[in-house]
């Protein structure tokens, strides 16, 4: 977090501590917390010489120990001479630290810091887990139901805080948003310009010089990032992306200027455990990067993000091969592959990898058709991929709201409906995981136990209880709620069904007396069929 | 081919020319042609030693020469002391070669022969072309209509010779069958035990010598694939796969021996034209072999084969990475991608390289679900392939026929719909390749020339004149057929459609009359929409 706002949240810290901590540390060191809870940010503070270019000049890093661990993160400078140390806790305990550097004033700077138990709602970063899906650090599980809101952090104050508490009131855990701002003639909301400061410093009219980063322009990234962590949102950071068409030059800045801005990007902000790294938006439409390119920035995050973030690449026509080693989990754009069911559990196959569609058009109504499908459409692609297994990421851009580009206000109906869904995938004994994948195309849950079954566009007037045999023997009994995804509603039926073995087919099991459940004759119905005890 | 089919083939020979060529020859030249025609095979027949392990322990290999073109393919016993070379030659001339070994026979031959144009029905090996699709070494076009005849090869003569005119009076031109049988009981056809040699020595009881191949077996795999070349079929030739369960143990040889056989597959099979290599069959069920066993597998044959051709392997459950750059072309296996509209064109933007769904389930009636579904349903997943900028592959399991084990001959509709659908692929100015597939799901073609639209299950009564609007201005004129796909009719619409914007919609046109057209109100229809002079 940025420095004042470090300083307006330690008020209940005793004064004395911070004296005694600064008089008994190293004399380049300004600040530093004494107790950061667990995956919290411990924020390093050192003086030292601005002379030069300190962004080119200056190797800074530390070496943080806990018993066996060790974490050693870069520094990065912040401007008028202050340099900073950033760094996430993974354990609790006392933490020693020394510096490195190739500044005197910056160099073997010592100190501790004590790590409490993380708050009750801090469960540390996102990873895989069960290999298609995602959890907390501590095990908590994680859902990704994402929302889109590239220029967020952009716009006026007024304007963001309307974003955040947007978010406090909707279903989403995930804000895609980019790093570096689209060039634009100007950033207006209300009539006002708000974009005062660029990511590079300019040394004549929009004249960038790459080799100095802009610290006024980061320090207001870095508190988007933190109000995200405070209400829960993981913040899915566009490092790269092409809507600058080469007008600023941001997306062509060569090679090593782009490597030297995304180890910025790593020392600045992989100790804020919300963070997931998307390398790039629409990745092929940046005609200055190849794959080969795209392979050497994600091999840097992965070497200089020294707590393994969460690592994507978003995709225009050219799509990324997402098996490669260093692609953690797939952030694929591609519309038709949540428009027809039974794709996600081709894509988890052929990529062993958590799958998010992460841009699946927008409810909306503006000209460009990416942007005008209706919620009812949204919330059929929603369904889509969730009962392929896979997650989608929401969007919307009413002409009146334009929450994909600003933030601000949703008017949309598809979010009470990615919420509805969102609770029913919470309420569960398993995960959405596809059953009978090569032969059912629309059907989750676990085998024997837990059934999702989603009807899409079809309006079934009634439903044969037949399901797939495997993990299933003659006498197991189920109940069943009929689901109506757009009207959220849950229905149980009023009847226990038992199974026995399909005649004639060997893959399926039939109710012993053949039910047939009536069904409303109406699209964007689903079952939920749970075993219950003999 | 083997040395007593060729010596039949050479009856017009001069017997002169061959004992001249036998005496201008070093001493340990049994036979070699004097002419071979391009793409042909030139086999070198070598006398040297069988003491020892000839297959373990004898180097061989000839440099093949013709101006700036030089190939070196490695040579094979054959048993009772006699080795050979084939070579495919690429380059009409006079070829000078030399061969290499480290037994003193077999080292230092020389010799020349002449290559002469190819036949009319010779057109070279298949190769990838323009990206997603495959054409013969001459340029002439090869699209993939494949059947899958897995034993056909172990069968009596009178089901070979069935096998071969059942595919001679049929759409296919690719077959896909298994180098090695599967283990079975006995291998009955008629009543008639026929599988009598096995692709190893047997030192006792079904007790193989994995080091000693046995060349009576591959002699009559040599005679299958040539009887498949001059039919002009393509040998989709399995290497490995995972129907042997262990019991005669040929899933399970071991890398070093199944290196020593990849070795002698390409040393064997590489230079006739018609080969390509499929690593294996359902590969993830071959328990022994990891997918980096599978590179290295991969790599060899890439490494041994003079002539690269198509390397692809078919999948089980877990699908090898299609990426990696040794593979030349997918060869799934997934049902569900050949069910609903527009998932190849996420295949082959997935993979950038041709898509063949190389087993979609198979014509039939038996009781396992991969063999028993309609022709409709085959029709109609081939249809989805296609439209999609793929391929399928076809296959028949018919309780009376079992063609996908046995060859033999067919009994089912669907050969005969995927002829018409061939047919009319062939009848084309333009390859079927997706249009707008982000937002298409069941279009092929050319965008703004040729257009192939596919209801598939949608049993619709009339369809509204609107097209993508890429490559399209107002004014445009096309004519329609209507083409039942199961009925195998083309019905052209007698009626000229001309091309307007259509309003509030930037990105389709519509007819100027909105015109719409009447369809016959059942499934497997499809339009052929193509423009005309204005």
């Amino acid at each position: 977090m940025p420095l004042n706002t470090y300083l307006k949240k330690q008020t209940n810290m005793k004064f004395l501590k911070i004296l005694l901590l600064i008089f008994i540390s190293s004399y380049g060191v300004l600040m530093a917390q004494e107790e950061v809870e667990k995956w919290g940010v411990f924020e390093l503070v050192l003086e030292g010489s601005d002379v030069g270019n300190p962004f080119l000049e200056t190797d800074l890093h530390a070496v943080f120990f806990h018993k066996d661990t060790t974490f050693s993160p870069e520094g990065f400078y912040d401007g008028n001479g202050v340099f900073k140390i950033r760094f996430m806790p993974t354990r609790e305990g006392t933490w020693t630290y020394k510096t490195f550097s190739n500044q005197e004033e910056l160099e073997g700077n010592e100190g501790e810091f004590f790590c409490t138990p993380a708050g009750s709602e801090n469960h540390g970063r996102v990873k895989v887990a069960e290999q298609y899906h995602f959890e907390y650090e501590d095990g908590t599980e994680f859902m990704p139901f994402g929302t889109t809101i590239y220029e967020w952090t952009f716009q006026n104050e007024s304007t963001k805080a309307a974003t955040i508490e947007t978010l406090k009131n909707n279903p989403f855990n995930k804000a895609r948003f980019l790093a570096i701002p689209p060039h634009k003639e100007k950033y207006i909301d209300g009539g006002e310009l708000h974009l005062k400061d660029y990511p590079f410093e300019d040394t004549g009219k929009e004249d960038w010089d790459f080799t100095r980063f802009n610290p006024e322009f980061f320090k207001n990234l870095d508190e988007c990032i933190t109000r995200l962590n405070e209400i829960g949102v993981e913040a899915d950071l566009v490092l790269f992306h092409p809507y600058d068409k080469g007008k600023w030059g941001f997306d062509m800045m060569g090679m090593e200027n782009n490597l030297r801005y995304v180890r910025y990007m790593m020392a600045r902000y992989a100790a804020y455990k919300n963070i997931w790294w998307s390398l790039a938006n629409e990745n092929s439409f940046i005609k200055d990067l190849d794959d080969e390119d795209w392979d050497i920035l994600f091999k840097e995050v992965q070497e200089k993000d020294p707590y393994g973030h969460l690592r994507s690449i978003h995709n225009a026509g050219r799509i990324y091969d997402y098996n490669r080693p260093w692609v953690t989990h797939v952030s694929l754009q591609y519309y038709n592959a949540v428009r027809v069911p039974g794709v996600s559990p081709l894509l988890r196959d052929i990529y062993r990898k958590p799958i998010v569609h992460d841009e699946i058009n927008y409810e909306g109504d503006i000209e460009k058709r990416w942007g005008r499908i209706s919620a009812e459409e949204l919330v059929f692609r929603f369904w889509n991929a969730a009962i392929g297994g896979a997650y989608a990421t929401h969007g919307e851009s009413y002409e009146e709201s334009d929450w994909i580009s600003h933030g601000g206000t949703l008017i949309g109906e598809s979010p009470a409906r990615i919420e509805f869904m969102k609770n029913l995938m919470a309420d569960k004994p398993w995960k959405w995981n596809p059953i009978d994948q090569y032969y059912e195309l629309n059907m989750a849950g676990k085998a024997g136990l837990y059934y999702l079954i989603y009807f899409g566009e079809e309006a079934l007037e009634d439903w044969a209880f037949v399901l797939p045999n495997k993990e299933l023997k003659s006498g197991a009994k189920f109940k069943v709620e009929i689901i109506d995804t757009w009207g959220m509603t849950v229905v149980p039926v009023d009847q226990v069904f038992e199974v026995v073995p399909l005649e004639g087919d060997g893959y399926k099991v039939r109710d012993k007396d053949n039910a047939v459940i009536s069904l409303p004759g109406q699209k964007y119905i689903a079952l939920r069929i749970q075993r219950i005890k003999d």
